[in-house]
């Protein structure tokens, strides 16, 4: 070939392609295939050109190229790329071809089309090309292309264009790394085939040879799961091993221990086996280990492990299931009282105060302690069913009474504490939108002066709120910090310190929260108010029901007034106004878009208006 | 006086007003006060000029006035209205007097100060003046009004000034109506005072003689009854009869029940009486019918009315109160059972399975009923412990198993449907938005031949979404269309129909409302997943925890796809651009601020992402 200037290659490129595409089109594989091999172009363009004519005319392509060494070339050329869209783009003129119906990786399906057609037509002949659809697949099946060999080598085929198992080892050998290749043979358990490829690797014998002498000492699954944790293959190092026998049951153990390979042990063993039941115990304790004390139990209690299971429910705070363990066992009637109360007392240190009393009423026999978990935990009704149920009418006065208005004079000092939090946030909230607006009035009023740009950049600096815009217009910016910084930088939105650039959002967070918090406290509150009234306390129901409704009250009617929706501000279009002012004063009214966290302080929050808490005797 | 013309009128008026503010400026009110008149200029305006100044120098105002006729004028002048931002605005140059630091009603505020101050100075002179101050108030005093004029008939003043109770009481016939004059001395129960006003009133004694006879032989509190009664003052009216003796309990009942004054009668009667206990039923009744069966419940209740009060909490499926209730009275065992088993088919109808549970275990005594309709609830775990604690251990292979695998089945195709629905309505929003933006593109190209109104109204007409801008630009057709038309337009909102013009906002409703169910399931998925494990349903759980997760990941991951953050879109100033574009452009970016559920639908949906739910041993 004759050495090409510059010039003519890329004029003659265009030309060629366009060649190419009407050859392509035209299905006259062979030409385009031969112009392509000489003018060096990729060879991928013949699928990409168009994936769905040529997976329907694989046939007449191989038919077409008819020759092994140029099929391999295509397939060894191949790449998960589209070309026409990276080296050889389409020009606007001709039209694309329309979404390829095929999903899945270009290579794979290239691969497995070839192969199946081949071998359809040839296996014999095509055997090299097939070999290599096998090594060019995304995850290498390189032990079907070895027992290709293997077969070759066995039953050698009597027909003429066969390939000898020699040579397609050899061909091999040159698509793949020779250690690649020897793992791979070793993993088909095949020692013919290992010392096939050993010999050919002109890998030294000492080095392979007293191994697998060793191996074949082996019984046929020991050997296997020798090999397979070898090639560090630990589930099917598993599999063999589980089928060696109990005696090596430990060495089971170990392996599962080590590799983590719990679930597919005990996938092996049947589930009422001693086996399954010591897997389970190892995995169980692996689970503790991972504070997953209620999965560990599970799996106790579903193989018998009945007391290790009652000491990870218990563990695991899980009180229902310990209780059912401790029941099955059963466990004597004054260890039960013990365990309850062990457990009632964590599920109170959880603020837990229902759970705990039934455990205390129905397995420790207490309804005193019982009564007073539920007085704790403000569940007035069912603390006053277990009253009389037990007939314990006395704990009305001693315990329930007093914690009652115990409970009235926490929440009225709650509820105003909240209320001048609400109103110190709200005044000065108005504080810095004010001081906000007035600086964009400055700016405005500076008029033309400076751009956009500018002017977002230093009403986002003064104001703090529109830090979102920083963001959005100087891209360089954003991208040199470290995503370290930005945390950092989001940590300080929720700074309430006054003058901090990000005051607006931390008030608006802060705003939500207690709207939240009190609003949450619509059953709470009702179930005191009936408390209350229940017993004669109707002045302290009336206030308190009184001043709850004002807060939420006064958080409805201000919500409008801090969220402000966007449409209240009017438009600043007129004839004073100029592009860049129309477009300054919409970015100012749209919510700053940085994170999501700032768009969910934007967003008024939503009280549960429909939760219905008054008593209508107190109104 | 001379007949004045406009011009001179008007232009004397200007320069009056300044001289005016002047001499109020210097506190010269009798000045002031003499031109005013003359000029028939508001006396309002001595107030409204400098309320503070006015209330901190009102002696020297009344001094300087000096006549009781003009300064009954100045307070039948008063209205709650600042005429400096009203008739006599003032002119820019001179600066308004800052916020006064008086709050409340200006007509009580000038009333109230002039009377204390005209009280100290010299109650008898002022006595006209003092009895216009109570009649002019907000809320007319005219009994304190009637008294005063009662004392000067009782105690005639020596003072020569002082005038006499005749006098001052021809005068408030002059301000007030005589019927209201005549109502309100009969509110004082004083008989004298009621025949001085009905003899000065004109009335025909044989009206008024007979009902007044007729009140005087009745006992002290029951004629004041009858006499609130007559004037419709029925708290007072019961207060009065409460005290007329037991006799008269019956028509307290009457008075009560008519005029549902339950909450004032019980305040009246010791909560161990008799009549507090039949007030108590008859609010109770009141309280059924009005729905609020829990209420009376307590009321009946806490007075000791068991039967009754059971029969509330009943109907109001309050069961842990019946339950007390019942225990305390006490029912005998068979009632209570009987009780327990209709409460908790209540409860069960409603899907209150566990607190129908407690109620069959522990009243009915009816373990295997108890079990059912935990198991029927899902609630895995508490089933478990009650087959434990009765040592039920058959019921997990007859119902416990079944319903497992059978919950399994459900969720398993609930979330499959959810999924397809999901899809369905995400690709229909594709095609939606497509349109749209197709519209906006076609709208955009066309330029500035139309105006932005004209622009976007076309706009939210073919889209649907922006319907928000066409309530925003044309407020005369908002404004003519009535209230309900609105909430037909809104019901309109949420049709899913293709093409319907709100198809858009609907199809993001739903999509919110399937997010919202699916992401709520977490915790029920997690229990039937661990309770699958238990009993060794590993493949299942396998299927479901894949499943469900899968379904999580497409939605977490689609919600940015579908609820596009507004920063998203790029800005459209340019050298080709326009304010109108610019504009447009914008408006096309913000949400549609018409209503609030406008907004939730293009508010995406927040994930419970927090919530982990996922079995590790399945993973």
């Amino acid at each position: 070939q004759m050495p090409r200037g510059n010039l003519e290659t890329i004029h003659h490129r265009a030309l060629v392609l366009a060649q190419l595409r009407k050859w392509l089109d035209s299905l006259r594989f062979r030409d385009a295939f031969e112009v392509m091999r000489k003018q060096r172009i990729n060879l991928n363009l013949i699928y990409d050109h168009n994936p769905k004519v040529f997976l329907e005319n694989v046939e007449m392509f191989l038919n077409q190229v008819d020759s092994i060494n140029h099929i391999n070339l295509f397939l060894t050329e191949l790449r998960d790329e589209d070309t026409t869209k990276t080296m050889y783009p389409c020009p606007s003129t001709c039209t694309p071809p329309s979404a390829p119906g095929v999903t899945g990786k270009k290579v794979d399906i290239v691969c497995d089309a070839l192969r199946a057609t081949m071998e359809c037509l040839n296996p014999d002949r095509y055997c090299l090309c097939i070999l290599t659809t096998h090594v060019k697949k995304t995850v290498p099946e390189l032990e079907t292309a070895l027992q290709k060999v293997h077969q070759l080598r066995v039953n050698t085929p009597s027909s003429s264009e066969a390939v000898k198992a020699e040579e397609a080892l050899k061909y091999l050998l040159f698509l793949v790394d020779v250690n690649d290749l020897y793992t791979h043979s070793l993993g088909t358990y095949d020692f013919t085939l290992v010392l096939m490829v050993a010999e050919k690797s002109q890998k030294d014998p000492k080095e392979y040879l007293p191994f697998l002498n060793m191996l074949k000492t082996l019984e046929l699954n020991y050997q296997r799961y020798t090999i397979d944790k070898h090639l560090k293959r630990y589930s099917k190092a598993l599999q063999h091993l589980s089928k060696c026998g109990d005696e090596y049951f430990s060495e089971v153990l170990n392996l599962v221990k080590d590799q983590q390979l719990y679930r597919e042990a005990l996938s092996l063993y049947p589930t009422d086996s001693s086996q399954y039941k010591e897997l389970s115990a190892a995995y169980a304790e692996h689970l503790v280990e991972r504070s997953q004390a209620e999965m560990a139990g599970l799996l106790l209690w579903r193989c018998g492990e009945l007391a290790r299971a009652l000491q990870a429910f218990v563990g695991g705070a899980s009180w229902r299931h310990a209780l059912s363990v401790a029941m099955q066992m059963p466990l004597p009637p004054d260890q039960l009282a013990l365990l309850a109360r062990d457990l009632a007392d964590k599920l109170l240190e959880q603020r837990r105060y229902t759970e705990a009393s039934v455990l205390l009423e129905q397995y420790a026999k207490d309804c005193e302690e019982a009564i007073s978990a539920l007085i704790t935990g403000a569940a007035w009704e069912e603390a006053l069913r277990l009253v009389h149920l037990y007939n314990r009418q006395d704990i009305i006065e001693t315990n329930l009474k007093p914690a009652l208005l115990e409970a009235y004079t926490t929440q009225v000092s709650f509820l105003e504490s909240q209320k001048a939090l609400f109103s110190r946030h709200q005044t000065r909230l108005a504080v810095v939108r004010e001081e906000k607006e007035k600086a964009r009035q400055e700016m405005l009023d500076e008029g033309d002066c400076g751009d956009v740009e500018l002017y977002s950049e230093a009403s986002s600096v003064m104001s703090g709120s529109h830090v979102g815009s920083r963001y959005t217009h100087s891209n360089s910016r954003i991208s040199a910090r470290s995503s370290k910084n930005r945390r950092k930088a989001e940590g300080k939105k929720f700074s309430l310190k006054e003058g901090s650039p990000f005051e607006e959002t931390a008030l608006l967070h802060a705003l939500t929260h207690i709207t939240h918090t009190v609003d949450k406290m619509r059953e709470e509150i009702q179930g005191l108010l009936k408390a209350l009234v229940l017993f004669q306390y109707d002045d302290q129901a009336g206030t308190l029901q009184r001043n709850y409704s004002q807060l939420l009250t006064l958080m409805e009617s201000n919500i409008p007034l801090i969220w402000i929706p966007n449409n209240t501000q009017t438009l600043v279009t007129g004839p004073t106004s100029t592009a860049n002012s129309i477009t300054a004063s919409f970015q100012q009214q749209r919510v700053p878009p940085t994170a999501q966290q700032d768009t969910e302080a934007f967003t008024p929050p939503k009280m549960r208006t429909s939760v219905k808490w008054k008593l209508c005797v107190l109104d």
